[in-house]
Order: C-alpha cells, then sequence, then structure tokens
C-alpha cells in the first residue's frame, strides 16, 4: 500500500506525535507527523475514547486532516465516506492518504488507517475549489429553540468521547436502555459544540456528524452491541461558512431509516445557526439482537 | 495500484469481452474478464451513453460486480461509494477490486476503475453476511398509485441510457428546461424498471440509484453542466428482497437537499412494490451556473 516511486523512510521511533498539554482535545487527536511520501503517523488519544476503541467520529476527522495536510492538497472537502473495517487498538496508526486523481476544480483521495500492516480503516475523499454559484435551500432547518433557551444534558452513559461535547437535546435525549420498551421512531435533535468551545472546522464537523448514540438504543430502549461499518458526509459548508459559525452551537439531527438484517441506517443533517445546512451524512451501523 | 503478492499476467489483446447480441443491455455492460490478481477487463457499452460518457449508475454498478464477482468475495453488498474522478472515455477499461479487509462477518472493498493508467472512478464497498435479526421501518413507502395506473413515460432528451428504463413518473417528470424559472422543489417519484425486463440483483439497484435526471435541471428548469462527483448507496435489500421484487417495477424517489457554491447534494429512495426499502443513496453533484 506504498508508493513505490517516493521515498519511504521506515517510521522513527519517534515518528508518533507527543502531547501538548495545552492543545485542545480535538486538536491533539489530529495531531499528524508526515512519514515521507503519502503517510502520516497518528495515535489514538484517551479523551476520544468509545466502549470498544476510538469514537468513530474522531477516525473519521483524522483521516479527513492528513488528506487537509497532505502538501498537494486541492481545495476545501466536499465528501468523505470512512469505513470502519476493524478495531482501532489504543496506540499508534498510519494514515496513508494519496490523491488519486486532480483534476482543475476537484481532486480524488484514496485513504486507509493502518495498524499492524492491515487497514483499520478505508475511505475516500472528494476536495474541490468552492465557487459563488446560485443557491437554493430544500431541506430547511426545523423549528427549534435557540441553544441558549435548552439545557446542557449531562451524559448519562460512560462514554468518554461524550464528555467532548457540550450537547443540548431537544429532542431523542440519552435514552434509557433498561425500559427496553420499542418506541416509535429514533430522532434526535441537539445543539452541540466542541467542549471547550473551538471554532468549527471540517474535521470537527465531520466528527459531529457521527457524534449521535446509534438510533438503535432508542428506538428499542435497550443496549445491543453495534458498530457503524460506513459512514458518508457530505460538506455543504466552506471555509468561510465555518468561520461565520465559529465556536456557537450547531443543531444535529439525527434518525433511523430502516432496521434489519443486523444492520441499519441513520441520517443525519447538521446545521449552522443562521439556518445554513454545513454537512448531511449517513451511516450505516452493525447491531446484535 | 497492482498486488506484487499475486501473478500480474499482462492484459491480453482478447481479454476486453465481447458482445453477446443476445445479452440483456444491463447483463451485457456488466461484463468483466478476470486478468488475473485483483483486476477485471470491462468496456463501456453504446446503450449506456449519457450526455458525455457512460451513465454514472452503469459505472457504479459495474464496479459492484467486479468485486461481486471475485473469487474471494464474501456475503452481499451493504454499502457502495463510487466517486467520479475524471470522464470514461469510451471503450476499455480496468477495474481493480482488492479486498482491503475481510472479517467474519463483513469484507471491505477498495476499487477503481482505471483508463490510461490513471482512474477514472475510486470506489469503496462494504460487504456483509445478512442474518435475520429484529426489524423496524423508520422511513415509510410514500402513498401513491400502484406502477400500473401510472403512465409509462417517453424520454423528452435525447439521454440513450434513459432508454434502458421504462419510467412511470408520479410526479416530477422530465423538466421543460426551456422554462427557466425556479420552482420551490425538485421532487421525484417514480416507478421504475429495466427495459427489457429483467430481474432485480444489487448491481441493477446500485444503477437505478443513480437514474434520476439531475435535480437542478427540475428546480431551475433549465440546462446547465453537470457532473455527479460521488454517490453513497446503502442496500438493505438481501438476494431473497431482490428476487421477491423480481422485474416488477420498483418506487424510485428523488429531492435536491441543498444547492450552492457549485454543488448539490441529492437524496434518493428505492422501495419495493411491498412497502420495503431496497436502497437509500446519497449523491454529491457538480453544477455549473
Amino acid at each position: 500500500m506504498t508508493d513505490s516511486g517516493l521515498p519511504q523512510p521506515p517510521a522513527a521511533p519517534n515518528a508518533t506525535p507527543t502531547t501538548d498539554p495545552d492543545a485542545h482535545p480535538l486538536d491533539d487527536a489530529l495531531q499528524l507527523a508526515p512519514l515521507g511520501g503519502h503517510r502520516f503517523a497518528g495515535r489514538t488519544t484517551a479523551p476520544w475514547a468509545n466502549m470498544v476503541g476510538p469514537f468513530g467520529g474522531i477516525t473519521a476527522a483524522v483521516l479527513l486532516r492528513a488528506a487537509m495536510d497532505h502538501p498537494d492538497r486541492l481545495g476545501e472537502p466536499l465528501a468523505l465516506t470512512v469505513n470502519y473495517a476493524g478495531p482501532v487498538a489504543a496506540g499508534a496508526f498510519e494514515i496513508e492518504a494519496r490523491p488519486a486523481r486532480t483534476n482543475r476544480g476537484t481532486q480524488h483521495w484514496t485513504l486507509s488507517l493502518d495498524q499492524g500492516g492491515q487497514p483499520a480503516s478505508t475511505a475516500t475523499a472528494v476536495f474541490a475549489v468552492r465557487r459563488d454559484t446560485w443557491t437554493a435551500r430544500e431541506l430547511t432547518l426545523p423549528e427549534v429553540p435557540p441553544a441558549a433557551e435548552v439545557e446542557a444534558s449531562v451524559p448519562r452513559i460512560g462514554i468518554e468521547w461524550a464528555k467532548r461535547y457540550e450537547m443540548r437535546f431537544i429532542e431523542g435525549g440519552w435514552p434509557d436502555l433498561d425500559i427496553g420498551e420499542e418506541l416509535p421512531h429514533s430522532r434526535t435533535m441537539m445543539w452541540i459544540r466542541d467542549l471547550p468551545e473551538r471554532p468549527l472546522d471540517a474535521p470537527a464537523l465531520a466528527a459531529i456528524c457521527d457524534a449521535f448514540y446509534p438510533r438503535v438504543f432508542r428506538r428499542r430502549q435497550r443496549f445491543t452491541p453495534i458498530g457503524t461499518v460506513s459512514i458518508t458526509t457530505l460538506i455543504h459548508a466552506d471555509a468561510a461558512a465555518l468561520a461565520r459559525q465559529g465556536a456557537r452551537p450547531v443543531l444535529a439531527c439525527a434518525r433511523g431509516v430502516h432496521f434489519g438484517q443486523g444492520f441499519f441506517e441513520q441520517r443525519a443533517e447538521v446545521w449552522g445557526d443562521d439556518g445554513t445546512l454545513l454537512a448531511s451524512s449517513i451511516q450505516m451501523v452493525y447491531f446484535r439482537d
């Protein structure tokens, strides 16, 4: 999986990024050290732990960061698909971020996050040069109270990564998994932002697109083993739109679509507080009965 | 982009599949000849031509077919992302379909469709072994008349691939591109099936997920240059569900989500006539003003 046309130095013992205790936990988790060629060294960090391995959103964010950090990068992220192929063990990983094709206005990336010589995640991304055109909204922001009028939630399950977010649930807060009675839907609407506050950027947005507890937990109000197998995020916000949003909460909405045969589809939208659709996302999630 | 651990015979002059005049046009377009390693030879076919190059849905279908044809394939398709990286020229292409990681119940694929030594499309796919579990629907089939009560449409623009489908529009039929007046939405609902009739399978379903004219044409009622840059399709139907549907029309629904800065998001669902969600899909499409 390395490009034989480029120098491939062996990963030096000190290639793994070290933690700056003053760094924001998101920026710390996204630290990458270039290894030459199309490879970068990274590592998991404790604040983003999920029940097993790291939060899927942080894996998506660090893959996107690798493409953004690549010296040949063109434009801004437009689409990201991450397939969770296997568990990510605590510790070091390598990312390969390869510009498979660069056009005048778009760039196509093939990515993988590798541990022990095999991919733990595969991914693709599309970047593009944005330009002003005709604009229209067809899906619009749901009617919700402003973030300041919604109480911030306290995570009710011991998931480390959830402490990295301020979540203000308008609908579908942390479910009680002891009820076991099926609900008619699994919608969640929340105002969310990074903790500590941090201006929004594309990796942070990609992570937020996955910052929902699994829809099957709400729908069934009970715990079952789950794991996202594939998430695709389409990014509508350019750097200027992200800068306008800054560190204020974004509205994140998710719902289940179809559950069956061990997998369910979950869709999500993330809105700016001015009503702009920043990103939308779909994922397929494995579940056990 | 080849696996040096496996024999890589040079493509023989006769490696490109030849056309069986009795074959269904879809099956003919999906013919692949194994080249050894993870590579397959294919070629474009005239019945699936789009305005420029082949219909994106047929490219998605042939990439999926390559993974399905691979001798190491496990299970059935669950998720497919295809990124249209560059134009596909009429004639021969090669597909690389590499099982990046195979687990007990899931398999992760990295794919590309190459011409002239560079990728015209990159893709990933996830396959899975399906099993019976708890099932629930959260999105349900819209209320529509049965296919037999809806008139079959005659394509109003000279797009060759559209002749490969019987389309019965309930809402949002072929737009009049000379009007130029903006509409409030871009929804389409249609009953659709392959022409000639053909039992549904996963590649046919993946193609149907892209068988909508671009939403920007309807919304603006005018023509602009467009091109899908990335499509993701989540497949909920296993082989048994596809067999139950057979060759009867499926209900295909699409709508625009957000248009701006040269790209728009289009979402689609494809339903069986028994109300089962067979697949859902999102794509990001480039457009010019």
